[in-house]
C-alpha cells in the first residue's frame, strides 16, 4: 500500500497525485493513483470484487451497500487520500450497477465516448469526492422481446484504447475479452453496437464445477490441446456447443486427450464458438484491436488468426487511460499546462 | 426399505423376484426388484451417484472402488438379497466406467440392441451375482482429430422404451433429455448414431454458480418465460449460444423479465440451441420418442413443437423394462413359462 512519492523538482507538479481511477467490477477491483497526463503514479489491485462485497451485508439496502462500498474504498485508498485529502475519485465497472455503490446509469448506444460531467453520476464521500461513469446499453426491443445488452466498464477501456490505436477516428472492431466477453464496434469514437458473450463464465464453470472437470488430474498448460479444440469449436456449426464441449470427454475417453489438457481444449472450442458467430455478426473484420489479460489475448488472437484477422494488443490498464481522459473532458481534473 | 411380498396363491410365483436391476449413474442411482415379465415388485431411488461414490477414497485404486461399491450396493438392495440369495443382478449407467465398479466396455455403433451374455461384465461379489452392461461409443478419429461420443445407461433405457413404442422394427429419432442429453438415431433395433450435448449440466451451472444467478429472489416456475427462452434460443443462430444465454440479464435490467423467472428463461434457450442443430444434425424426424422425466419431457416436447414435432412420451423408467430384456436375451433369468 506504498504511494510512489518520487520527487523530480527540476519537473515541479509531475509526481503530484491528480486522480484515484478505479476500475471496480464483479471478481476484482483496480486502482490506479494518476498524476498529470495520466501517468500511474501507484496502483494496486484487490482480487475480491462486486461479489465480495455482497457478502455479509444486506445488498436490498442501498445504505447498507453505500457502508460496505465506502469503507472498502477506504480501505484500499485511504493512504492516497489521506496524503492528498482533496484528490478526486473516478470509478467504472459494476459498482455503478443496480448492485454496486449507487446506479450510475447507462448511455444507449449509439453513444458518444467523450463522457462529460452531466454524465457522472456523484457519490456522497466522508472524505474526498467519487463520480461514477455510466455503462452503455442496447436497450431490449419489448415489441419484439429481442434482448438487448449492457456493458460497464468496457466503455472506459475503450476510451482508453483509443489512445493507443492509430486512426482512432476510424471504423474499429474491438474485443474485450473476460468472464463476459464483449464485441464492440466503434466509428467517429462512437460505439455502434456490441455484443456480450458469456464464453469465459461458461468455461469456468465447466472446468470448476462441472462433470467433465472430474478427470482426477492437474491441469497442465497445452497449446496444442488449445488448438486442437479451436478446430473443434470452428466446426461445431452443426452440432451446436452443448455437443461440441462434450466430444472432450470422449477424446480423453479414446486415449486422445490428455485429462490434464481437457481444459486448454475447452478453452479452444468456447473461444472457436464465439468467434464463428461474433466476427461475421459484426460485420468481420481485417484487424480487431484485443483489450485484456495477456493469457486472453493471446488466446483470442490465435482463434482469430484462423480466420485471417489481424490483431493489436492493448493493454487491460487501458482503464486507467479512459478514467483519466473523462476526467479531463468532465473538468474533474484541471488540465493545466500539463494535458 | 419394505420389500412387496403380496402372495398371489392361485397364481403362484407371479411375486416372486427374478432380478434386481440397477440404473447406476453420475447423480443417482435407482434400484428395481423386478418378478415374472419384469413387472416391479418394489423399488428404490437414491440421490447421489457415482460422484458421492468417489468421496473418501482413492478412486484411482480399483480394489478400494469395488469395497465402495460393493457396499453401497449391500445397503441398497441387501434386505432383497437376503431374502433371496440367488438373486443375479443387473446393472447399467456410469457404474460401468473406467471410474465405477468395473470397466464393462462399449459396443462401437452401429450396434444391434440385442446385448447378451458374451457382452456383460461378471463383477465378484460376497452374496449373489453381478453383470454390467456395456455403453455405446462412436469411436473418434483420430486421423481428422474428430471427436467420438459415449453414452452408459442410455442404451438400456433405448432397449426398455422398444417395449412401448409401435414399429419398435422402424427408424425412430429417440431424444433423452438429462445432464447430457442424448440424441439417439435407431432402426430395425440397432443404434445407428448418437450424439450427446451437455445442455442440462451448462443449464445447471448457470442458474446455480453463474453470475446470472446473483437476483437475489427464488426462482419460481413461470411458462411463459420459458417459451420466451426457447424463441430466443431457436433465433440465435447468429449469436450463438454464449451470447443468447446473456440476454437474461439484459431483459432483467430492462424491466422485461422477472428475477424470479431468470432459470426458466434460460432453459428456453439452451433446450432450443440444442433443438435447432440437433435436429437436424440427426436428419430431422416427423416424431420423436422422448425418454426422461416428466419435466424435462415436456420441456422437450414444447421445444420440439416449434419445430412441428410430434413427441411421444416413454417412462424413464425404461431402463427397469431394457435391464429384464437383457438379463432374458443372457440367462440371467430363466424365462421359463411366465415369459
Amino acid at each position: 500500500m506504498s504511494i510512489v512519492t518520487v520527487m523530480t523538482p527540476d519537473r515541479p507538479g509531475l509526481s503530484t497525485p491528480r486522480l484515484i481511477g478505479l476500475d471496480w467490477g464483479t471478481t476484482s477491483m483496480r486502482c490506479w493513483l494518476l498524476g498529470d497526463n495520466g501517468r500511474v503514479l501507484d496502483s494496486r489491485r484487490l482480487a475480491g470484487g462486486l461479489l465480495d462485497m455482497a457478502a455479509g451485508i444486506d445488498t436490498a439496502d442501498p445504505a447498507a451497500r453505500a457502508r460496505a462500498y465506502q469503507e472498502t474504498f477506504l480501505d484500499v485508498c485511504g493512504p492516497w487520500l489521506r496524503a492528498d485529502p482533496g484528490l478526486p475519485a473516478l470509478a467504472c465497472g459494476m459498482v455503478g450497477s443496480a448492485q454496486g455503490w449507487r446506479e450510475a446509469g447507462y448511455l444507449d448506444v449509439p453513444a458518444r465516448l467523450d463522457i462529460t460531467g452531466p454524465a457522472l453520476t456523484p457519490v456522497p464521500l466522508a472524505i474526498g469526492s467519487m463520480h461514477l461513469v455510466p455503462g452503455l446499453r442496447v436497450p431490449s426491443e419489448p415489441r419484439h422481446d429481442i434482448a438487448g445488452d449492457v456493458l460497464r466498464g468496457e466503455e472506459t477501456q475503450v476510451i482508453g484504447a483509443l489512445q493507443s490505436i492509430e486512426r482512432p477516428d476510424a471504423e474499429h472492431l474491438l474485443v474485450l475479452p473476460g468472464t463476459h466477453t464483449k464485441w464492440i464496434r466503434i466509428a467517429d469514437r462512437k460505439v455502434l453496437s456490441f455484443t456480450t458473450a458469456m464464453t469465459g463464465e461458461l468455461f469456468a464453470l465447466v472446468t470448476q464445477h462441472g462433470l467433465l472437470s472430474h478427470t482426477g488430474t492437474t491441469p497442465r498448460r497445452d497449446d496444442a490441446a488449445f488448438a486442437r479444440g479451436l478446430t473443434a469449436g470452428f466446426s461445431a456449426r452443426e452440432r451446436g456447443l452443448a455437443a461440441a464441449m462434450f466430444g472432450a470427454r470422449a477424446l480423453v475417453l479414446d486415449g486422445l486427450l490428455e485429462p490434464a489438457a481437457l481444459a486448454d481444449y475447452l478453452s479452444g472450442v468456447v473461444i472457436a464458438d464465439e468467434v464463428r458467430h461474433l466476427l461475421p455478426h459484426h460485420g468481420g473484420a481485417e484487424r480487431i484491436i484485443l483489450c485484456g489479460n495477456d493469457d486472453l489475448c493471446r488466446r483470442y488472437a490465435a482463434a482469430l488468426r484462423m480466420r485471417d484477422v489481424r490483431t493489436q494488443v492493448v493493454d487491460e490498464d487501458a482503464a486507467a487511460a479512459g478514467l483519466w481522459s473523462v476526467a479531463v473532458a468532465s473538468g474533474l481534473v484541471a488540465v493545466g499546462g500539463h494535458a
